[in-house]
């Protein structure tokens, strides 16, 4: 292992998410809130309103833990069988970073609204970027995908 | 502005990227690289075969700049009309944070393959995280997006 490689690396947050509404549940994602950008980044934001949907990139600093679990059970259930934490999107991971693909409502100088951050009200946001990503002329978007067992039965269920 | 929020997050790596093809090039989206985890990550990754398409979440340490642009030309043309850095995907942005959907190939121990990642030998890995995500038993695919006419156009031009 190159130690070199693995150094720390310091990142300031871009700015962090507000949220607004009354009664509010950050796992509802039908709910909209804001992502509040440093006032110097307001420009940075020019044109964003011609996407549709962009991806957020957070910090997940309400996430309590002592030590750092590398296995995790799929939907808290003691009785399934445990799989890699890297195998889950579970907050609780090596870097508590969040991705989360959201529909980009509006844009008011350094804000933008939001809907479907599953984030707490002062989240730092570290990057936002456009959907979909492109190569050679094409859009990169897959449909076609395969998923683990105990993810696809708990989907079936809810069906 | 409240401050506190946006204070400097410090992030160690989970691994590192390794490219292998003799002819590399990190803008081949077909090529296969490796993504090398400390080796005491090994078991975070049990059952992320089961994925076949996981997100990368990188650090664009080879990213050289001497300032931070707010905007950012499409297609390095100078005579397009610029648009807010954060609006596009390009690496120099305020976080030089890098994220690829990838397809993956195998897992051997702590080392993974995956076909898609344009990312140099050596970057610093910050996180994978499986695809789809999911909420309320459905998976989040948009395939109904909107994309400004700077991208649709240089799309088309490549049909």
């Amino acid at each position: 292992m190159d130690d070199r490689k693995l150094d720390r690396i310091e990142i300031k947050p871009i700015g962090f998410v507000r949220r607004t509404s009354a009664k509010d549940d950050e796992k509802d994602r039908s709910l909209v809130s804001e992502i509040v950008l440093t006032s110097d980044l307001a420009k940075a934001l020019d044109g964003i309103h011609e996407w549709s949907h962009i991806y957020v990139i957070y910090w997940l600093d309400k996430v309590m833990h002592n030590d750092e679990p590398v296995l995790h059970f799929p939907g808290a259930k003691p009785e399934s069988a445990p799989v890699g934490i890297l195998s889950t999107r579970a907050p609780i991971r090596p870097n508590p970073i969040g991705l989360t693909l959201v529909e980009l409502i509006r844009r008011e100088k350094n804000v933008i609204h939001v809907r479907g951050l599953d984030a707490y009200d002062g989240t730092p946001v570290l990057d936002i970027k456009p959907y979909p990503d492109w190569e050679h002329g094409r859009f990169i978007v897959v449909t076609d995908f395969r998923v683990p067992e105990w993810l696809s039965s708990r989907i079936a269920k809810c069906e």
